[in-house]
């Protein structure tokens, strides 16, 4: 078991509608500790990439990014979640759903921030369904950019997100993935890695 | 001049309406070693302060509050903007309006993560009217916490949030404070600190 699947059983909190609630260290309140250490790890797994960006979505995904650019040595770019119906000829746009809010969001980056030199590492903290991790996946190919790999902290395993992103041949590391959760017991059990 | 400052000089740009766009550097693609420096100075600042938290708001405050928790040893909590009509019991709440999107927030912090042994150092990005960082200040205070001090990268000294704050008798520190832009010429003025 690593650090992160540690943490999880020691602080996680299992809600029914398989909602696992990590707001304690991960996503509301933070342990930069932990964080520079999942920062470490995922520089540790694309070791072998050649990352000239590491890129994001906001919010929460900032915080588990900004250690992973810091090893790295490169620009962190997050993109922004957005209402306005008028849309900038200078942004990249894609539409994402939220499978925790049951809604629609413009997600866009500045045209100025990816490039079709860039090769891009994506990071975010959790992935079920993987619908905003296709946008950003959307968003480096509109740029003609290269997808190098993806980096998530926490995978929903019983969800199809994660399958479906590997089906697609991206080189998808996810820290933990769980595969069931017991909002009775509180049990949490993770995919064997 | 410090080195933000000539940081502002080199990348930001002056647009109409008196906005500074630094978007290339620190709130949508960061410079990751300038953010480090950064939570050096804040760190500097305030030494003498014995803090236990860090607070920002959404979402690009996170990436300066980031080194700033960091240096500090202590954890890193965001505030989150939240559209929801019904306010969860456990939730400190407060409205904000934004000056850059002229709408109102309800921003929200759990009550789990602030408490009356908190000292909180609070950091945001930006400072113009200050009705975000008040925001900041009503949560932290609802939680009889102790608001140590108020760290802003960039503010806006041609608007009266800074000078309302530093009033009210709190310990505010700016790295920039930009007193005058020409968006014809692009001039930036600073004030001298």
């Amino acid at each position: 078991m690593n650090f992160l699947e540690k943490r999880i059983l020691k602080d996680g909190i299992v809600k029914p509608g398989n909602v696992l609630k990590v707001d304690s260290f991960l996503n509301h309140q933070m342990d930069i500790a932990l964080l520079d250490e999942i920062g470490k790890e995922f520089h540790r797994r694309f070791a072998d990439k050649k990352i000239t960006k590491v890129l994001t979505i906001e919010a929460s995904g900032i915080a588990i990014a900004y250690p992973v650019a810091r090893e790295f040595g490169v620009p962190l770019v997050f993109a922004k979640k957005s209402k306005s119906i008028n849309i900038d000829g200078d942004l990249y746009v894609v539409e994402v759903e939220s499978f925790t809010h049951k809604n629609i969001n413009r997600v866009v980056v500045s045209k100025k921030f990816l490039s079709s030199d860039d090769h891009v590492l994506i990071i975010d903290d959790f992935l079920a369904n993987g619908c905003a991790l296709q946008g950003l996946i959307s968003l480096v190919e509109d740029a003609n950019a290269t997808v190098e790999g993806l980096g998530i902290a926490i995978e929903k395993g019983f969800q199809d997100g994660g399958m479906r992103i590997r089906n697609l041949g991206y080189h998808l590391e996810s820290l933990a993935i769980v595969d069931a959760m017991d909002p009775i017991t509180g049990e949490i059990t993770f995919r064997e890695q």
